[in-house]
């Protein structure tokens, strides 16, 4: 019960972080002060933020530390789907239950919003690395510097992109969801261990459940877009199949999809038991992964038979 | 001679640098890295770049920070670029006497090709920075944020495409040049400085000299746009007039903006005399300001006699 209080404070206050981390004021162009605030007005599950505050938390950082590492990593997130929403790639109407941002204020306005929202993310990493020993510093931001680029996220996203166009063996959507959506789940939960001095043992784990978490994670948001096609979940539905982007629940079937998140959700459990052990400051991550699975089990309940 | 000489060295390693400073390979997806490429193969001027070489040579930086700093600045630039030229921004055909990259590799590719690009400054002017004492770390790094972010570029990028939209009074060209172009060069001319520790008077004069350099250079591409509307200068010529975007030399008229860009050069001539005899390090600060003068002249002496 503790915990679960500590939980709502926490969200409450990376809220509030998340909102006020990157202030417009009256000189802002005010297209571009609309689209930042109607952004960071609509903050999503900030499962990213909590995941990457408790792991700073559990290695011994500081709250500003933590906060800081926290709220980049959502607004590199929330970045990404500004971005990944524009008419020239998803081209989307609705995402976390509000209009798109660039229907609201222009193209232009939103892409300049997204990258407003980086350089503040960036910063923000600036503040949360100062005065670490050099060394961490340097091996967190290279880190960081290949989940995000051309070797992870965007690789990811522009694979996503042109899935139609990528040769044969490449053209797996696990594959495809190792760059777009493990390398920021990557980033949450390792990049604040190697800033707090973890071992490589403990690095290594924490990639695998990264790994684990992030496929099946995009496993179930497949699974939505295929079985809420009419934007139940707060963004558009139906896209993959319309826009041919790579999804599990196309590619397996849905009960295949099903399947394949369970298995990898047991083997994050398994590497969560290791992890636990050695540092029992990590229990939080056995909280996350049950949230995890009851969310999988509600959208298996809310599943027409049919599809099954 | 010899400067001369050393300038011709400094660009070609400066060039190099620029091209090989993101590699992509065999897993990056096609269109990603063929836009990435394609743009690396464009160099521009480096004017930026160059003057953040020098500038961090003068105050004794040694030649992997100085050309790290160099690339980064050059590649926040460069990305602009990328993003100001998509169709929903100034819609350009041309840049740097070739087909934009979104016409080549897609729209989608083009943003996250500018992205990569992006991501790739942000590391390399940690690079730059890594062993720097932190408090300069941190001076260095909120200078580049708030130059960069909604107080300074990204601010200025949406006030020229919503120009028609502002109040009155923030209607000027020149108050919109200080975001969109005169923050570049001032991250250019200032931070090597601020990284390298110059007083707090030498910073003051550095961005002076910004303030001048970058409002006469706006002036100069303004003009450009206006008198060579059929592309000759390597990008989509007269997009002002038909975009309805801010123009020195539509607001003044040609001569009036001509003017105005002499009389910011004679002020920038006076701050280089200050801090040259202070700094004899900073000598090469006159070449650049004989340079610059040099095409000012050239663009006069082009200008059809009917125009003046």
């Amino acid at each position: 019960m503790n915990s679960e209080i500590a939980g709502v404070h926490l969200r409450a206050q990376l809220h509030v972080a998340f909102e006020r981390g990157l202030p417009v004021t009256s000189e802002t162009e005010q297209h571009l002060a609309g689209a930042i605030r109607e952004t960071l007005r609509h903050a999503g599950s900030m499962v990213r933020a909590e995941l990457a505050y408790r792991i700073a938390e559990s290695y011994g950082q500081s709250r500003d530390r933590a906060e800081n590492l926290a709220i980049a990593i959502e607004y590199f997130h929330t970045a990404s789907l500004l971005f990944d929403d524009l008419p020239s790639m998803d081209d989307a109407a609705e995402r976390r239950g509000a209009p798109c941002v660039h229907h609201l204020f222009g193209e232009g306005a939103a892409i300049l919003a997204a990258l407003a929202i980086v350089n503040r993310a960036y910063a923000l990493v600036w503040k949360s690395v100062a005065g670490l020993p050099s060394e961490l510093q340097q091996r967190g931001l290279a880190y960081l510097e290949q989940n995000l680029g051309v070797a992870g996220l965007l690789n990811g996203q522009c694979q996503d992109l042109h899935y139609s166009e990528l040769p044969g063996n490449a053209r797996s959507p696990y594959r495809i969801a190792l760059g777009k959506t493990v390398s920021l789940i990557r980033i949450s939960l390792v990049l604040p261990a190697i800033l707090g001095g973890a071992s490589a043992a403990e690095v290594r784990r924490l990639e695998s459940l990264a790994v684990f978490w992030g496929l099946s994670y995009q496993a179930l948001d497949d699974l939505k877009d295929v079985l809420f096609p009419g934007g139940e979940t707060g963004k558009t539905g139906a896209r993959d199949a319309q826009l041919n982007r790579p999804n599990h629940a196309l590619v397996e079937g849905v009960p295949g999809a099903f399947d394949r998140a369970s298995r990898l959700m047991r083997l994050g459990s398994r590497v969560i038991v290791v992890l636990t052990r050695r540092r029992s400051s990590l229990a939080f991550l056995r909280d996350s992964h049950r949230r995890f699975e009851s969310e999988m089990s509600a959208l298996f309940e809310a599943c027409p038979a049919s599809s099954l």
